[in-house]
């Protein structure tokens, strides 16, 4: 039940998630990188196949090359353990140019530093919808 | 990663989410209790000690007792297994008489039948305040 750690303060793993929201909208790649533990395992959406290592660098290359921006529904809320989750639109175009809104919530789980070691994505199949 | 069990339709798990706010609201604690299978487990806040069995039932009486009442924060978001989450408030009274808001965010893990099997609460101290 992930409490076998310190718990983190409230403010640093907000500040994690609240910086995962800027970075997304900044656009900047790296910055989101250096959000995660180097172990970390991202599920996005939850039920689709984990992303590790180099994997997440090239998932959220994608997110900044499609224009991804994070549009928060409410603060963030955290717990009495290492973990947090946050509610938001986001908006994105692939590939294939039709902009597109996902209406997700982001669980996730922090190390010792404050450092992402899991994020996990709730949104299904009819979450998703064209952006207007 | 839950992927294990046939995936459930999105709006099955959305329904019960929502019929956990209306039997929330509508202060019906046996209603609550058979949303859960009965291996059931609840951890709210993340980070609480775990409640099984006859402790959900107690949960789910108190929160009738405290006139819990939520307001929702967005629509339910599914995913490509067999989890839903879902962004709210709600405000309750604690015996000790002053009405509160929590601001939190449920994860529920849900089994073939579209039972919830676990339900994870997603609030830290600071997310609780006076409700006004």
């Amino acid at each position: 039940m992930s409490t076998d750690i310190a718990v983190l303060s409230q403010a640093t793993m907000k500040r994690a998630c609240e910086a995962y929201i800027e970075r997304t909208n900044a656009g900047d790649a790296a910055g989101l990188v250096a959000l995660f533990a180097t172990n970390a395992v991202i599920e996005d959406p939850v039920g689709s196949p984990p992303k590790r290592g180099t994997e997440i660098a090239s998932w959220f290359a994608d997110s900044v090359a499609f224009g991804a921006r994070i549009f928060p529904v409410g603060p963030v809320r955290g717990s009495h353990s290492n973990e947090a989750a946050f509610a938001f639109d986001v908006e994105f175009t692939p590939p294939n140019g039709v902009r597109l809104r996902i209406r997700s919530i982001d669980a996730c789980r922090f190390d010792e530093e404050g450092k992402i070691t899991s994020l996990r994505a709730f949104w299904g199949p009819d979450d998703i919808c064209p952006a207007h």
